[in-house]
C-alpha cells in the first residue's frame, strides 16, 4: 500500500532532536514545548571531568524537580511516549565526550543509573578513548576505548560518534555490538569539512542498524550561512539517499541561549588549550533559526512532497527505533 | 691525560638514582642514606589524577618536615651538592605519567612551583599526551602533547620517556628544545621487550644531550631473574657503547617496601582496567637486591676495570649534568 502524501500535523508527531546544546533553563524548556519537541538529547558534558559532570547532572536533577510541570527525564522509549501523552518535553541526558568518567570505567555504571543514556566517545581531540575529528592524527580506538565501548554496550548507553575522527569511528562501529549513532553531522560529499562524514562511514552506521541525525550547523552545510530551511531539507534528503529512510533524523546542534564565551570554550582544546577551529556568527538556515521554528521542518518536508511515513520517521520515529534497540 | 684506574670510594661520589618508586617512609630514607644515595628521582604519581597527585605532593611536604634531619627536597643541582655536603638524601619529586594535570596545562606551573621537576609523558597506555609502550597503537605525540612538552620546556621540567611508546618518544625527542631522558630502561638489542628501547632511539636521546638510566628491573634484563650485578654492569656497558660515556646512568626502578597490590595496580590500565603485562616475583640481580646494596655498584664497576672518571659519571655525574642543562 503506497504511503499517503503528507496531510500530517506537526503537533501530532513524536518530534525528536538528537542533539541540543543549549543554555538550558525554563526559557529554553518553554521554547522546546512551543517547538513541539517530544524528546531531545541534551548535552550535559563537553570538556568537563568527573566532578564537574556530576555537578551538571545534579543541576539537571534540580531542574527536573523545579520545572517538572513542563519537562521530564527520559530513561526509556516508554518515557518518551508518556511525555507525549502528558504534553511534557522529554530530556535525555547525553555527553559529547568521555571526559566525564576521568580514567575510571566503573563510573559508567554510576552515570547509567543516573540516566546518562548517550555518550559521544571523543570531542574534537585525542582523549583516553580515541581521536577526535580535529586531532589530525588518528590511531583509532585505544585499548581503554574498547573497554569503554563494551561497558557502554553492557549498560545500554548509546555510542555517539559525531565529533569522533574517521578511523576511531570506524573501529567503534565495528567494536560495538549495538547500533551506534552520528547524532549531529552532515555529509562530506556535500561539504568538505573535518566534522562532516564520508558516505562510506555513514552507510556503515546505517547498515548496522544505526542512526544519523542531520545538523543545521551552518559551517557544515553546503551553502553555509546562506542556507534556507529548504536547502537543509535537501541535505536531509541526500542523507536519506545514503543511509536509507529508516536511519535518518534531525540533530540540530542548536546552542540557544549560550553566550559567545561558550563557543570559544568548545573551539579550544579542553576549553583552555589551543584553538581547534573558528566559526563566525552562527546564522542558522532561514526558516529554522530558533528552536521555536521546529514546526517549519515538518511543513518544509511536506512542501517537498515527502510521504507522511517518511516525515514521521525522520522527525522522530527513527530516533525512537534506535533508542529502543540500544536501551 | 689518561684517566686513573678506579681507586675511588663510593662514599666520596655523588650517587644518583634516576628512578625509585618505593613505598617511601623513614625506613626507606634510612636505606637510601645507608646506600650513599645523594639524590633520587622519587615517583609521586603513576595513575593518579590532579587531586590525588596533589595529595601525594602534600604528603611529601609533610615528610620533608618530619624527616628533615635525613632528607631534603631538591629543586636545583646546587641543592644536590648541598645535600651531599650535609650528609642528607636529596629527593627529586617526579611523575611517571601526565595524569596528574588532568586535562589542564595550567596545572604544570603549579607543580613546577611545588618542585615537581621530572615528568614522564605517558605510562604504558594512551593518555592525552601520547601513546604508552603497551598501547599497541601509536599515532605519536598528540596536539595537546606538543603543548605539554613546550610548557615543560618553558618551566624547566625534565621530559622522561621511559614508559612511552616508540613513535611518541621519537616525536617528543624532536619536539623538545631541551635534552630528554629515559630515566629507567634497558636496550632492546639485548632483550626484546616492549619496555626496552632500540639502539636508534637511545642514540637519538644521547645525541641531543640527553640521558639514559639503566634499570635493574629483572624482566628487562637479558638474564632476567638469574642476573648478577656483574651481568647488570655489562648491560650498563652496552648502553655506554650505544650512547657514550657522558649520557648513561643508573635508574634502578626499585620498589622497596611496596606491597604486591601496588605491582598489580601498575600492571593494569589506569590501575583498575585491563591487565597490560604480568611479571613474577621481582628478584633483582644478585648483589644489588636492595637499596642498601648500592655501594656494590661502584665496586662492580671498579672490578670491571672502569676508570674513576667513568664510574663518577655513570654513578651520578651524567645525571647532574642533564639536570643542570634542563633545570
Amino acid at each position: 500500500m503506497p504511503e499517503s502524501i503528507a496531510d500530517i500535523r506537526h503537533e501530532d508527531l513524536i518530534v525528536t532532536d538528537s542533539l541540543l546544546v543549549c543554555n538550558f533553563d525554563r526559557e529554553i524548556f518553554e521554547a522546546m514545548r512551543t517547538a513541539g519537541i517530544t524528546a531531545a538529547n541534551c548535552t550535559c558534558s563537553v570538556w568537563e571531568g568527573f566532578q564537574d559532570t556530576m555537578k551538571n547532572v545534579g543541576h539537571w536533577k534540580r531542574m527536573f524537580r523545579e520545572h517538572g510541570d513542563i519537562i521530564t527525564q527520559i530513561r526509556s522509549v516508554e518515557d518518551i511516549r508518556q511525555a507525549k501523552a502528558d504534553g511534557k518535553v522529554g530530556i535525555i541526558l547525553g555527553w559529547q565526550n568521555t571526559s566525564g568518567i576521568d580514567d575510571n570505567i566503573d563510573y559508567l555504571e554510576l552515570y547509567a543509573e543516573l540516566g546518562v543514556k548517550i555518550i559521544q566517545l571523543t570531542y574534537n581531540t585525542q582523549n583516553l578513548v580515541g581521536a577526535g575529528c580535529y586531532e589530525g592524527k588518528d590511531a583509532g580506538l585505544t585499548g581503554f576505548g574498547r573497554d569503554v565501548v563494551a561497558e557502554m554496550n553492557r549498560l545500554g548507553i548509546l555510542v555517539d560518534l559525531s565529533h569522533v575522527s574517521e578511523r576511531t569511528a570506524t573501529e567503534a562501529i565495528e567494536a560495538s555490538v549495538k547500533p551506534v549513532a552520528y547524532t549531529h553531522c552532515c555529509p562530506r560529499a556535500l561539504k568538505d569539512h573535518p566534522r562532516n562524514k564520508s558516505d562510506e562511514t555513514l552507510r556503515s552506521v546505517a547498515q548496522r542498524g544505526g542512526y544519523v541525525g542531520v545538523t543545521i550547523f551552518p559551517p557544515f552545510l553546503p551553502k553555509g550561512t546562506d542556507s534556507t530551511i529548504d536547502d537543509f531539507i535537501d541535505v536531509v534528503d541526500y542523507m536519506v539517499g545514503v543511509c536509507g529512510e529508516e536511519h535518518v533524523g534531525i540533530g540540530t546542534d542548536m546552542s540557544q541561549g549560550q553566550p559567545w564565551s561558550f563557543q570559544e570554550w568548545v573551539m579550544h582544546d579542553k576549553g583552555n588549550g589551543r584553538r581547534l577551529t573558528t566559526f563566525g556568527e552562527l546564522v542558522f538556515p532561514k526558516g529554522i533559526e530558533r528552536i521555536e521554528d521546529y514546526p517549519n521542518l515538518t511543513a518544509a518536508m511536506a512542501r517537498k512532497g515527502w510521504s507522511s511515513g517518511k516525515i514521521e520517521r525522520v522527525m522522530g520515529g527513527n530516533w525512537l527505533r534506535l533508542l529502543r534497540d540500544v536501551w
